[in-house]
């Protein structure tokens, strides 16, 4: 029989034709045979504790099974909620578990976020340059995106923050600069947000991949400076996020957002009608994951295989890039982010030679909401090992050439 | 130190103030000692298969450990995509993996259906009365709600869908009135899809729980049968939406979308930004779940314990309740619709005074976009033994004499 439509279908909403297919050229890119992909941000496989994580799985069934397999709360177990509050909380930062809400990742509390705070054409700040997928996250809330390096010296914090619902940002090792925030700069944020009233987003996944030392304070733990010492739990601006997915494994998707109970409250209302709660057996293995002391005694594995590669990278690209590019030293994280000397260098053309030579990068267009940046590369170093990375990088230098004679 | 906050935040965005707070009242009222709670809709414990769960989620992992532990695809699993798409295939429904979506819960999908088709002010066509919890996935998109009741005689399908970016249905055992729509219905449904461009929304969470006999084809069936027939996949109007919540355990939160391509990219899209894909593992337990056969051994003891219940608690309404109320008999699903014969029987009233006789309902006004509708209840039989269900039953007569008295 024929179709008998007599209306084509509804149109898709507007927020969709904005979007870029970024991330499935990389998903077709996996399929092409004797790639080197260094342009994701996967832990690698072998530091996933399986067995552990097998009988975690098979204990949280059979210890709670109304938990792990009935409907929980929409804010989260109460375990795992009272978990992370002790967590994070210090001498000056007092967390109750109202300030903690359980999410689905950490992707979903950005969507959260952008579900409770911003209306159509609302202002939000966001750390330059910044990875889409973030951006992606706040794209069907329509909002007008400002960009905020703080890597110059002469950024008006104030200036930045002011009309805005929040400013993000990711101040351990960021996505896709490696660079960690030094500690006056975090304390510059959090005086803006408290100043014009922006709630600051403190996206923290790569926090625990330090290789070099200390961290700086959280700004969720500057901020607790600033509150009354009454006895009451946290009330400051800051939003901050964590997740499983670096420390432990992704694909549990388990993330939390430590917050003033008012956005906590807030964030509920929308994640009620996102999944109405997180799996409580994933909750439930995120408890025993942290009662087993897993992320402390995964981090040591991961900071010598992870530290390891990143400095065989960084060798590599001196043998074979410093004509092309300058690039910062990571001191944490999973990326080197690398600018192209010759401003004619366009990487969105990079990495499509790129393929031609069997290498995938991200190209820095990625990373920057106005599309526009296009002199920068971001390159990973934790699934592949110190000979892939090298030959990797040789096949980028070959790229690159081939790109460049085209310059003329 | 005292707080120096010198803005108050920055405000939350305008859907929040219209959302209700109805599932915190029933949250609160979950810890009143002695309460009969026959408002929800939850499975009873006793029908999970713990120990075969407890072993699947075991097996995933070891089996599986970097699908179950790593990033997957934002699609899902590919053997998932398969399997589903295999297990609603028919001779004139043919389905392919690019037909599906995997995702996070049921109510994820109503999310993502919301952000891929409404722009603010969009309208919406539901089925009335319609689950509240399903309306608030939409709020966050604002956009104009249409009833439509699909038990009048005289609904003109065409006008109630002309102009609405989709129809929203749950043909099956309709949460909140347990009724079944009949064939002939489900017809004038995607007849007046394909004729006014709606996308038809077909909502399946209770299909599984007939106990009375086999329920008509469903509006994706029907759809398939205008499809041209060249070998192509489904490309319909109908968005088909499937879980484990009701026929194995909502604890694991994995649902799915089956509609057209062009609809699923769009899906897709929305869903990288929201979790950027479900958990590895409830996907991969999911599979074994089909594999091992585990949502049909499970029915036929669903069937006899609910089936024997919503007998149990339609006696003990036929014992109490028929000088207050006249209800429906619902061939499946979990739960019984009652009207109240006396009009001017507030139940969003009736609610409190049962909380003080210790009976939880919930109250029609929860099933109404419009929020009018105030002369129904909805009464769950699958938690509760007969026994309770009858004490349940003498209580919200107790509450509804004294409610009535009160009306003089």
């Amino acid at each position: 029989m024929q179709a008998s439509q007599a209306t084509p279908p509804a149109s898709f909403a507007g927020w969709l034709d904005d979007t870029n297919d970024i991330t499935r050229a990389f998903l077709a890119a996996g399929q092409i045979p004797g790639l080197i992909n260094i342009a994701g941000g996967l832990p690698d496989p072998q530091v996933y504790p399986v067995d552990a994580l097998a009988e975690i799985a098979a204990q949280s069934v059979a210890e709670f099974p109304n938990e792990t397999l009935g409907y929980g709360t929409i804010e989260g177990l109460p375990d795992l909620r009272r978990a992370v509050a002790a967590r994070y909380s210090t001498d000056s930062l007092r967390l109750s578990p109202e300030n903690v809400l359980i999410t689905t990742s950490g992707m979903q509390a950005l969507d959260l976020i952008g579900k409770v705070l911003l209306n159509e054409g609302d202002t939000m700040a966001g750390q330059f340059p910044t990875y889409l997928g973030a951006l992606d996250s706040w794209r069907p809330r329509r909002p007008h995106f400002r960009n905020m390096n703080l890597q110059t010296n002469d950024l008006d914090f104030v200036a930045a923050m002011t009309g805005a619902k929040f400013a993000y940002t990711v101040p351990n090792f960021s996505n896709p600069t490696g660079r960690l925030v030094p500690e006056q700069t975090r304390r510059e944020l959090v005086a803006a947000a408290r100043q014009t009233g922006a709630w600051l987003v403190e996206d923290d996944p790569y926090g625990g991949l330090s290789y070099d030392g200390p961290i700086p304070p959280s700004a969720l733990e500057i901020s607790a400076e600033d509150e009354p010492d009454d006895g009451s739990p946290y009330s400051g601006p800051v939003i901050y996020l964590g997740t499983l997915s670096k420390m432990v494994a992704p694909g549990l998707r388990v993330g939390w957002a430590i917050a003033a109970p008012e956005m906590i409250a807030a964030l509920t209302t929308a994640k009620q009608g996102s999944d109405l709660c997180t799996s409580g057996l994933t909750q439930r293995m995120t408890c025993k994951i942290f009662e087993a002391g897993l992320i402390e005694s995964m981090n040591p594995v991961m900071l010598r295989l992870y530290g390891g590669r990143r400095d065989a990278l960084l060798a590599a690209m001196d043998r074979h890039l410093t004509d092309f590019f300058d690039w910062q030293f990571p001191e944490g994280g999973m990326f080197v982010w690398a600018s192209a000397k010759d401003e004619r260098l366009n990487t969105d053309e990079l990495f499509k030679f790129g393929l031609e030579e069997l290498v995938c990068v991200t190209p820095s267009s990625v990373f920057d909401s106005q599309e526009e940046f296009r002199r920068g590369i971001r390159l990973n170093f934790t699934i592949n090992d110190a000979e892939a990375l090298e030959e990797a990088v040789i096949r980028l230098a070959r790229a690159t050439r081939r790109l460049l004679a085209t310059l003329g």
